[in-house]
Order: structure tokens, then C-alpha cells, then sequence
């Protein structure tokens, strides 16, 4: 019974991601990229996949208090452009190479024009600043498509105007900043010692990079779904769906240390190298001798540091057990989550969302 | 007479510039931004004043159609706020290290970390990584604070919502990706050879860069200004700001190369360091003999370039009298764009618009 439910909601999950997809991807819209770099960046993440929970979840919570989903298919698409912009943008400062087993924007356009091979021929230095140029581009692009894609949601599909500007007035102040500003966080505690930071700053920063947007994504299904700004169910879909994105991130931290390369579709120990103030790494840390805090310390954040350095490292958060550590509390994150469904009715909806919140932590990619 | 008319237009000018900066440095807005460094970031450019022309034609071509302008600040505001996005990002892309007679905000957040002095005391390499990685968010940030201060035109002033939504999406759309086309064009062109160029391309490029915001302008300006979407004026003046728009470049581009850098407030030459095909570079190429063109070709792009190359290359520049061809044709097009004021009735401020474009070619700064 159970692998059933899973199976179904898999099924659900796909339909969903191929209908944002095509979306996405009509003509009408590519069309307005004339020039060949713009229109395969722009492009490029969406055609690669992903997996699509942002755009899943906002369907099924406007399912869930009864509203026709084809009518929020726009925001579907917003929040997954949203969340492409926020992702090419945050591949330049996270000096990512790798998204989604494919190359990341700022790196594709680098390696296309560099030297003799280049359709440009510049320079390896011209090339990776002109990478990063295309890449700063193709987010700003991103967002406003984005954007335009909310504001599809009456000029396509008739809802109050009065209730699409505030949605769009929302995505753009509240999750914008706080997302951003999440991102921030995520660089400045990369540069502070680790024992300067506690849980509760490290999961602030993380539902702030990550919860927000799955927030608004809940909020705006019901929204859309009872055609008002008001009611309890909003709320109560809007505090699920932001539980859930914590536990989200905790679950990707995890998988970025543990998880398969060729599943993940990312360089496993990227996060190490970078210096990343996960969860993971701070308990790794408070659970250390003081001969391995020591050479711990000195590998996270050492952009240099070898294959070998790194393998302790997940050696080490793998034998101190942050790993089941951190999981439990994802876990938690979606005890804590689940009560909130019961403000709605009875429904497949229902379902779907109960199992899109333990497939949040049970993923292995 | 003449000089009391220019006289009234500073300052009316300088009304709007003070007004548009009050409103978008309101505390309800500016205490969104918890983190110092964004907080700091993101009002910079505004702090550090500027012409604020493209709020100024929005707030006159309001007023001209007859509408009140005071309900048109928080367009105005946007406008500002988009162009400022727009700004610092490509200061990054054209790694330009002045703005306003101050530090771009890339190099502004690497200066303030780099090494001991730094808050954050890193390294000269990931100091510049840290700066731009600030520029990008902070952009990301202006494009959505933009944003939400056109939502404000309904929510605040109480237009017509579908037409706020129909301004949201023709500045996230239309004018986005034109002005973002205009800048990879801009960085591919000095990437090609400039014999490969036409007089008419390099144009195009220039209105995408420039025109095409200042045609939102003058639509949304009228738009607002009357209530409704259709009406001649909103055409009239559409084509006035467009046209007037383009002009505006070309005398920026003038003054990259004759200006001086006090009133200009960045470094007279990086136009040339960083290989920009200008109008001016293209008549003063085709307008040398072969080994002139060998030695000018050289320097263009070339970002090591000493300053007495620099110099000699001004020189040419002058002495081919590419300055006051590109001058006559920035004039031209401002003849151009005045007939389409004959749709307006007379007024103070049809005698303002008419101003406005005679400075748009005039100004030394």
C-alpha cells in the first residue's frame, strides 16, 4: 500500500514537471530571446529537469482547498524560474562548475568561447569573465520572465488583478530579500569559525535560503486555489510548506556530503571546499577531538584542499554521526509540518502533499 | 530668455531627482534589509545621486497628458531602481571601478574585506569574489525593489490594476530583454572586429542599451497619467523618449572620450581599455589611414593599455572629427523626437519635455 502511494505520487510529480516544462519552454516565450547565448542560457536548467517540488507543491496546495490547478499553471511556472534565477546566480558565487550533471551557465559559456576551439577566441580570462557575464544576465532575464509569468495569472487565467499584484508585491520584498539574504548569510558564515555559530543561526540562514520561496509557494496555491487572500488554510499551507523546506535544505546539505555524484548531479564535497556552515559540519565539529577539530577546520573552506583531505572530512561527519544527527532533525522538521494538512478537507490533494513532505528527506538525489 | 527656461528646467529637475530619492530611501523600505552590507549596497548608487533623467521624463510626460504626477512617484521610483540594477550589474560585466565620482559596489564590498583592514580579512582573490557576489545580489534586489514600487501604483495610488500588470509585464519583458540584449550585444561587438560593424548595428545596440527604457518612460509616464492604455499622446511620447533615448548614449559616449572626469564622475578612456565599439571608434576607423587603423585597432580592448596610448587614441578620436559627427547625429535625432510633442496640449510641462531633449545632447556630465 504504502510503495503504491509512492509510486502515484511520483507519477503526480512528473505530470506536473512536464506540464511546467512545456510551459516554460512554448515558443511564444522563447521566441523573444533573439540572440543564440540568451536563449539556450535562459533555457539551459529548465531543459536539464530538476525535480520540480517548488512548482509541485504550489499545484497541489491549490488542488487542496478546491481550486482548479490548470488556472495557477503561471505560478507553477514563476516559482520554478525564480528559483532557476536565484540557482544560475548562486552557481557564480558558490564558483559551481557542475548543475544537474550538465555545465553550469557561467561555466558553459566560458568553455564555448574560449580560444582557438571559442566561436569568440578570447582568452581563458576573457572567457570566464564573459561566462560570468552571460550568467548574471541570464538570471536577470530569469526573474523578469518570472515575473511575467505571475502576472499571466489574470491576464491568462482571469484571477482578481488586485490579488496577483499583492503575490507579485510578496515574491518580489518578503521571499526576494530574505532568500538573498539567506545567500548572504551563507557566504559571511563560510568566513566565520565555525565555534562562533550555534544551530539556530545555521538553520535560520537555511530556511532563509530555502524555506521562504517553498513558503510563498504554499501560500500562493491556496491563494490562487480559493481566489482570496484570506483564510485559514492559507496559512496553514503556507507554515507546511516552509517546514518543509528547511528540512529540504537539511536533506540536500546531507546528500551533498553522502549522497552519489551521479544521482546528486553534483561534485559530492563541493560544499567542504567551499566552506559551507552546514548543520552537518558544526556538530562534526562539536563532536571532534581537538587534534581532528583542528584539521578539520583547516580543510573546510580550503578551496585547494585535495581529494584525500576531503574524504576524511566526510569520513569524519559520517563517523561522528552528524549524518543521522541532521536527518533526525529534518525528520522532526516534517512531524512538525504534517499536523498543518489537517485545516484541509479530505482529498487526493491531501495525499499527494503528505507524501511530497516525506519524499522531501527520503530522496537520495 | 532661453537661459531662464533652462534654468527652470534644473530645477524642476532637481525637484523630481530629490523627490524620487526621498521616496525610494523611505525607512519602511530601507529597514527590509536586515545585513549591513545589503542594506549599505543597495542604496549606494541612489545616495550617490545621478541625473535621475529617466524618472523626470516619466513624472513630465504624466503631467503633459494632464494626469497628476504625484501618483506617479512610485514609478518614477522604479524606474530609478531598474536602471540602477541594470547598472550595477554591468559595472561588473565592464569591470568599471567608478560610479558617480565614488566605488562601484563590486569594488567597494572587495576593498572593504580584503586583508587585515577588512571586516572579514580575506584574501585579495576572494575579497573580489565576495564583492562580486554582493553586486549580483544587490542588483537582484534593486530589479525586485523596482518591481514592487509599480505594484505600489495600484496599491497606493490607486490605478486601474490590469494596468499596473500591463506595466509590470512590459518592463519584466519587453524592456528587460531588450536592454539585457543591448548589453550582450555590447560585449560581443567589442569582441568582433570593427570593419565586421555597420553605423546602423552599432545604433541598434545603443537604443537597446538606452532607448528602450526611456521609451518605457515616456508610455508608462502618459499611461498613468490619463488612466487608460490607448491614446495617441502614450505613442507620442513613447517615440519622443525612445528616440531622445538613443541621443542620450551617444553623448554618453562623447563624453567617455572628451568629457571630463570630475563632472563625469568615472574615468575618461575605459571606453577604449575595454574595447567598446562606440559610433566614435567606428567613423574615426574608417576615417584613418592603414597604419593609424593598425595602431587603433590595437589599443581598442586591450585592458593593459598605458595611458599614453589611451591618450593618442583620444587624440584620433578628436582630430578625425568623430566627436562632432556622433554630436550631429545625437542632435538629429533629438529634431527627430520633437514633432511628437505637437500631440500634447500646450502646457508647462510640454515645455519641459522640450528641454529635457535639448539637455539629453547638451550636458557635460
Amino acid at each position: 500500500m504504502e510503495s503504491t502511494t509512492r509510486q502515484f505520487f511520483f507519477e503526480e510529480l512528473d505530470k506536473r514537471g512536464l506540464k511546467v516544462q512545456n510551459y516554460i519552454l512554448q515558443n511564444r516565450f522563447v521566441h523573444r530571446f533573439a540572440l543564440d547565448d540568451i536563449r539556450t542560457a535562459v533555457t539551459a536548467y529548465v531543459r536539464y529537469g530538476g525535480k520540480r517540488l517548488r512548482p509541485a507543491i504550489l499545484l497541489f496546495s491549490c488542488g487542496a482547498v478546491g481550486g482548479d490547478e490548470n488556472c495557477a499553471i503561471s505560478a507553477a511556472a514563476a516559482v520554478e524560474l525564480f528559483h532557476t534565477f536565484a540557482l544560475v546566480h548562486d552557481d557564480i558565487i558558490d564558483r559551481d562548475k557542475v548543475r544537474r550533471g550538465q555545465s553550469t551557465v557561467h561555466e558553459f559559456y566560458a568553455r564555448r568561447h574560449n580560444n582557438e576551439k571559442g566561436a569568440m577566441r578570447l582568452s581563458a580570462k576573457d572567457a570566464r569573465h564573459y561566462g560570468i557575464s552571460i550568467a548574471i544576465l541570464t538570471g536577470d532575464i530569469q526573474h523578469g520572465w518570472g515575473i511575467s509569468f505571475m502576472s499571466e495569472l489574470t491576464t491568462e487565467f482571469g484571477l482578481d488583478p488586485h490579488i496577483t499584484i499583492k503575490l507579485i508585491n510578496e515574491l518580489d520584498t518578503y521571499v526576494l530579500n530574505t532568500l538573498l539574504e539567506g545567500e548572504v548569510l551563507d557566504i559571511q558564515y563560510s568566513h566565520r569559525k565555525i565555534e562562533s555559530l550555534t544551530p539556530e543561526l545555521i538553520e535560520s540562514m537555511l530556511w532563509k535560503k530555502t524555506g521562504v520561496l517553498y513558503e510563498f509557494c504554499g501560500r500562493a496555491g491556496a491563494t490562487i486555489g480559493l481566489g482570496r487572500n484570506e483564510d485559514p488554510c492559507i496559512n496553514a499551507l503556507a507554515k507546511f510548506a516552509s517546514l518543509c523546506g528547511t528540512a529540504f535544505q537539511l536533506q540536500d546539505d546531507i546528500l551533498g556530503v553522502v549522497g552519489k555524484e551521479q544521482t546528486l548531479g553534483k561534485p559530492v564535497g563541493s560544499d567542504i571546499r567551499e566552506g559551507k556552515r552546514t548543520l552537518l559540519a558544526h556538530w562534526t565539529y562539536h563532536n571532534s577531538t581537538p587534534t581532528e577539530r583542528k584539521r578539520f577546520a583547516k580543510i573546510l573552506g580550503n578551496s585547494q584542499a585535495s581529494d584525500d583531505e576531503v574524504q576524511w572530512t566526510i569520513n569524519l561527519i559520517r563517523e561522528k554521526g552528524a549524518v543521522e544527527w541532521v536527518s533526525r532533525r529534518a525528520r522532526a522538521l516534517i512531524e512538525e509540518a504534517r499536523p498543518h494538512l489537517r485545516a484541509l478537507p479530505e482529498s487526493t490533494y491531501k495525499t499527494l502533499l503528505d507524501e511530497w513532505a516525506g519524499f522531501m528527506v527520503d530522496r537520495e538525489f
